[in-house]
């Protein structure tokens, strides 16, 4: 293979992958350039002795199309995530077990937070998911953070919390983080708030046998040999009349097009010549990724279960806002996984790693009782450490991101274009919406070349 | 001069010039890596045949001691900004004429403008310019911008267009992009918003003669020879028990500590060896810069002052927001600058220099007279075009980001310490809080070597 192919894509994350396999189904050369030692990008499974963890994105469900499709062709299996039995509230400094997706508040906070749910999905209709800037009022709702809406919305404080819970493990970023117009966005993009939120119906419905990162791989093996070249991080992009020359330490490529794959805020690490226009500049200053924790314990046996607890437990206080079951199809071992979310992670990061475990298995304990305290096995990790990531799980806008700079996004600047899973209009922040990403920047290249 | 030194300052702006300066004071070796073929970071004083125009930071004003003070110790000279006679208003589609400080609009809108203003500055006051979390109500303010204050307390839409636009030229953002608890910060780190606002009193009431460049100009060449490396841009910064290893594309430079004195959104394009802790990349994620294009129209003569006009305007359509006379101290030429900022600097970027010159001169003409249509000359510029900027006046806190990471600001890691006007506690912003900014970086490493 010569140095130089039709297209250049930087990233073997979801988005790149597809984008590959989309362009040489077409017929056109390719070549992915990966800084990293492996693909799938955010997505990332640990294997162990006998069992293996989703340490990055890990759930799929309804209306993700395109990943079930990808899924589907590559014969991969997928499970449901369990939830059979009680969920866990620990609120106000006591735990309350409760079946279905009513949590044991008093009526009033109860319909606060159910008023407060169906508004913003009966907002989020309203939103233009190709160029959020046009939305009817997009510079009303963009001007204030979801954090504002919701003190607005909710009168009482416990239902400001759950609702604040729930938003913390969707956008793994604080309320007052995010802009209202980009929460209403991407709850369209996702379906609605409920599908965000949930497991059964939602978006944790269900998980990949063999773990999320199994699709990638086969995504990867399906290619051409030597379509990935790996641990080689692109330093700087050069265009000219010839196309673009993609730049490494050791490395020189030449292509006519090549597709940016990685978070925005990381394209900054990318020297460009010419340089980047000055929105664009501006625009990427404007897009942080999330702050999480994923924090896993394991166990002999998923003994929460035999208690009928599903795993399913949220919090108002401690490190660990939710958590999840995610214990092996056939429940050979118990894995408790919890989430350490926005400002909660960035106090997390600052505690040593025995600190960590002890912190978080006071809360597995005071959950699910005594025999979490004591696992088999305990590992964290932090996508904020990741110099590939920069965050977890996207890229979020903040207030006045979207309506001054928004159609900046996607718009590819000569030879260069834009995907990854902040680029997409549908499942924005998911791997579905990375998959469609990439499908989506092929296919601006096929109409050219 | 070997390949070693004490320190090694990245970044040639007045922040790094003055810690540099202090440091020599102190008997340390110094060598400042700049990747511009200049001094002044921000600050660029553009020379022609017979004038000279101040493309970036320009004026200073009481309370800004420590540009004062090195004003008097490179005996360089200050004049006041002109504001003889009457500033201009167009409000609601009308031309207004008016001395002083109080607009000609309604009583109500004005009670209502006066009470927002005289509110911000009682609140500001209660913010701890040190470390603004611990604020009081710190989480509220941050979880709100401006914006929605604005809202919350003006009830006249000419009052809050008028303090928007107010809000604008301080920030070189929409309201919508700044924090409550940042807005309350910067008020009381510039003393006031009169202060910040305002020509006498105020942080425009001065211009250098010669040009703002001047200063890092006379700073520089007060320096050792060869203290300074011009066009050696920074790509990696590795440290280790000896210290640091500053490396570019032809050097490579070692010394005990490193002073990184640049925009926070800039320390992205450095590769750092060990990364960077995960926080402090969360951090300059969440600190984009301002936007701002200055447009300046050189005439025969400041032709505006015949007519008893200041040469102030402050527009709530088109273009450009506000208008300084800039003129040379003595009246020699007209110079007229508008600044276009926030939303309209990014819609101005799309459009062409001719353009550009046409919509100026057409704003000018409104505000001024046939006059402003035919000037001698006429030049703009964008500092989001400035690789080694990212925009200006200065970095930004959107909501969520001094309560949840401010304290990682400042934070040295190791050996590497953080200057620059983004990490000033009084007139951060301004040229002013860059020359503390340096003092005060240079102060941390004196206290350990």
């Amino acid at each position: 293979m010569n140095n130089s192919t039709d297209v250049i894509i930087v990233g073997a994350g979801f988005a790149g992958l597809t984008a590959a396999k989309a362009l040489l189904q077409a017929g056109k050369t390719v070549r992915i350039l990966e800084a990293r030692s492996r693909v799938g990008g955010r997505v990332h499974t640990e294997h162990f002795a006998d069992f293996y963890l989703d340490m990055g994105g890990t759930w799929v469900g309804p209306s993700q199309d395109r990943v079930y499709a990808m899924l589907k062709e590559y014969q991969l299996v997928t499970f449901p995530t369990y939830d059979e039995g009680k969920s866990t509230l620990m609120m106000n400094g006591k735990r309350r077990n409760y079946k279905g997706l009513i949590p044991p508040l008093p009526i009033p906070a109860l319909l606060s937070l159910d008023f407060a749910i169906k508004k913003i999905n009966k907002l989020s209709k309203t939103v233009d998911l190709a160029s959020p800037w046009n939305t009817p009022n997009a510079q009303h709702w963009d001007s204030m953070t979801l954090q504002t809406w919701m003190n607005q919305q909710m009168r009482f404080k416990t239902a400001r919390k759950l609702f604040g819970i729930a938003s913390e493990a969707i956008w793994a970023a604080h309320p007052n983080e995010v802009s209202m117009l980009h929460a209403l966005f991407y709850t369209k993009s996702g379906r609605d708030f409920d599908t965000l939120m949930n497991v059964k119906n939602g978006a944790q419905e269900e998980r990949i046998l063999g773990g999320a990162q199994t699709l990638a791989l086969k995504i990867a093996d399906d290619l051409p040999e030597n379509t990935i070249l790996l641990n080689h991080r692109v330093d700087s992009i050069v265009q000219d009349e010839q196309g673009v020359e993609v730049i490494g330490k050791d490395f020189h490529y030449h292509a006519s097009k090549v597709i940016v794959a990685i978070p925005p805020t990381l394209t900054h690490k990318i020297q460009f010549s010419p340089a980047l226009p000055a929105n664009r500049q501006q625009l990427v200053q404007r897009i942080p990724m999330g702050s999480v924790w994923k924090c896993y314990a394991v166990y002999e046996k998923p003994f929460w279960r035999a208690k009928e607890l599903n795993g399913l437990a949220a919090s108002d206080e401690g490190y660990v806002s939710v958590t999840f079951d995610n214990s092996p199809k056939d429940g050979s071992k118990g894995i408790m996984m919890g989430f350490v979310l926005a400002n909660q992670a960035k106090a997390f990061s600052l505690l040593s790693e025995a600190q960590r475990k002890e912190v978080v298995l006071k809360q597995f304990t005071q959950f699910f009782g005594e025999e979490a305290q004591t696992p088999l096995f305990y590992v964290d990790k932090s996508w904020a450490e990741e110099e590939f990531s920069g965050g977890c799980y996207a890229g979020l806008m903040p207030t006045g991101a979207w309506t001054s700079l928004g159609k900046h996004l996607r718009e590819p600047i000569k030879n260069i274009h834009w995907a990854g899973t902040e680029t997409a209009e549908i499942w924005n922040g998911y791997i579905d919406g990375a998959i469609r990403s990439g499908e989506r920047a092929a296919d601006e290249i096929l109409e050219k070349i």
